[in-house]
C-alpha cells in the first residue's frame, strides 16, 4: 500500500462547524520519516495526464498560508511532477486598481483552470477575508461606496465564496484548499535563515516581520475562514507544515485522492476515432 | 413632471414568485405617444456624470430578448447619450471553445463593468438557461462531466445566477435586466422587412426563422427565467418592445430611476483636494 494514497483525509476539513485550528499541530508527519516518503509520486502525472485527456473536468488548488510556510514551494513541487501544457501557477499579491474597481472575486477569474487543467493559485480570494479583515484600513480602500460596508460584510462574503465554489464544482471543477499550516517558531527561524544566506536574502520581504506581529489575529483569522468555508464540495486541508517534505506530501496526495475518487482513466477511444486511428494505420503500414 | 420619471417602475419585476409572461402587452405605451415622449433625455447623460466622477458604483445593463427584439438599438441608444469613456457594451453571440472550457458564467466575467462605469450586455449569460434550454442538443456539446447534467441543472443555474448577481450588487455593481417584449406579429414584419429593404438584408440572420419556429418553448423559457431570477437587488424589467421608441424610453428610464435611487451627485470635493484647488486657482492668477 502507498504511503501516499488517503493520507490527505487525515487533514480534510469538508464541515467547518465547530472548527479549532489549535488543536492542529503544525509539526505532525502522521508517523511518517522523510525518505520513506518520497516514493509513488509518479501517481500525480499520471492522474493530471487523465485529466487532460478527459477534458471536461478541472481543478483548482488554492495555497494559503503565513509568510515563508511554503506555498511557492508546494506550487513549485506539484508543477514539476505535471505536463505544464495542463498545469499552471497564478499568483495573487496587491491587486492593481483595475481589480479594485471590480468585485473581489473579480481578479481571481480570468485565472481559473480550463476543463482538463489544473491551476494553482499562490494565495487567492481568501486574502479578501485574512489580509483585509486583519488590517481594517485595507477595506477602506477598496473604493466600496461606503453603505455597503457593513457589519455583516465578512458573513456576506463568505457567503458569495461558497456560493461561487459550489458555481464551480457544479460545472465540474474541483476545488481543493489548502491551510499550509507553520508555527510561530518555525516562521522565526525561516525568515532568519533568509536573513543569515547571502543567496536567500532577496526573498526576505520585511513587511513578514510587521505581518508577524499580528500573528494571532492572523490564526483567529483563518479558523473563522475554516469554519465558514469548509464544505463538502470545497474541502480545506489543514497541513502541518514545519516539515516542507511532510507538507508536498500532503498536498500531493489530496491532489491525487481527489482525482481518484472521480475515477477517471484515460479511456478507451470513441468508434469514430477509433475508425481513423485504424485507417492511419493501414496507411502507415503501407507507407 | 418628467415623463421619464418613475416610468420605469410599471414595468419592474423584482419577486418573481408567479410571474406569467401572457399578461404583459408588448404593444404598451402607457398611454404616451411618439412626439411628446423624447423629450427629458438629458437626464441620462447627468446620471451617467455623477457615477462616472463619484467612481464607487457601477452599473450592468442585461438586454436579453428574441431577435429583432431591438436589443442593439437599445444599446446603441443608450451608448448615444453617455460619455463613451464611462460606458461600453459588450456583446455575446456563440461561445469560443476557450469559453466553454470554463463555467458559464465565466465569459461574461472580463466584461464586467469597473465602478463608475456602464456595461450593457447584448445577450448575456441568461443565454445558458434560455437557447441552451429550448436545444437540448446545446448542453451536450458543453463538455460538461456527464455526472453533471442532473435533472436539476436549471435550477442550480438559477441560483448560481442569483448568488453571482448578490454577489455583483453586494460589491457596488447595479443590475438591471431588461426583458424586450416583442410579438410573434411584430417579429414577422420586422423580419419581412429585413428581407424587403436591400441596405437592411445583410442584418437579416437565416437562423431567426428556425428560432422563431420555437417561439413557445422560448417565451416558457423566459417566463421560467424571470420567475426564478426577478429579485429585488437584480429586478427584471419586462419591457414592452413593439413600439420601438417607447422601448427605448422605458429603458432610459429604468436607467435613470435606478441611479437617482442611489442619490448620486456630482459631490463637493473633499478638503485635501479642495486645498490643491486652492493653490492651483492662485498659482494661475499669478501666472
Amino acid at each position: 500500500m502507498s504511503k501516499l494514497n488517503g493520507l490527505s483525509s487525515r487533514y480534510r476539513v469538508d464541515e467547518g462547524d465547530g472548527f479549532r485550528l489549535g488543536v492542529w499541530d503544525p509539526a505532525d508527519t502522521n508517523g511518517l520519516s522523510d525518505d520513506a516518503a518520497m516514493q509513488d509520486l509518479a501517481r500525480l502525472s499520471e492522474v493530471q495526464e487523465a485529466l487532460y485527456a478527459q477534458n471536461c473536468w478541472s481543478m483548482l488548488l488554492i495555497l494559503q498560508g503565513m509568510d515563508t510556510a511554503g506555498k511557492g514551494g508546494a506550487a513549485r513541487y506539484v508543477m514539476s511532477r505535471m505536463d505544464p501544457r495542463g498545469c499552471y501557477v497564478a499568483g495573487f499579491g496587491r491587486p492593481s486598481a483595475e481589480e479594485l474597481g471590480h468585485d473581489f472575486l473579480w481578479r481571481t477569474g480570468r485565472h481559473l483552470p480550463e476543463r482538463g487543467r489544473i491551476g494553482i493559485f499562490n494565495r487567492s480570494y481568501y486574502e479578501e477575508v485574512l489580509v483585509v479583515r486583519v488590517h481594517s484600513g485595507v477595506l477602506g480602500s477598496q473604493q466600496l461606496p461606503p453603505e455597503l460596508v457593513t457589519r455583516t460584510i465578512w458573513e456576506e462574503r463568505f457567503e458569495d465564496i461558497n456560493a461561487f465554489e459550489r458555481h464551480l464544482t457544479r460545472n465540474g471543477t474541483l476545488v481543493l484548499k489548502f491551510f499550509l499550516n507553520i508555527s510561530k517558531e518555525e516562521q522565526k527561524s525561516r525568515l532568519l535563515s533568509r536573513l543569515d544566506d547571502p543567496r536567500k536574502r532577496w526573498r526576505f520581504d520585511p513587511t513578514s516581520v510587521a505581518e508577524r506581529q499580528r500573528w494571532d489575529d492572523y490564526m483567529t483569522a483563518y479558523e473563522e475562514v475554516i469554519r465558514a468555508t469548509a464544505t463538502p464540495h470545497a474541502p480545506w486541508y489543514v497541513i502541518p507544515a514545519d516539515n516542507r517534505w511532510f507538507a508536498l506530501l500532503a498536498v500531493a496526495s489530496a491532489v491525487v485522492d481527489a482525482m481518484e475518487k472521480l475515477g477517471l482513466t484515460i479511456s478507451e477511444v470513441g468508434p469514430e476515432l477509433q475508425e481513423q486511428l485504424l485507417s492511419a494505420r493501414i496507411m502507415l503500414e503501407n507507407d
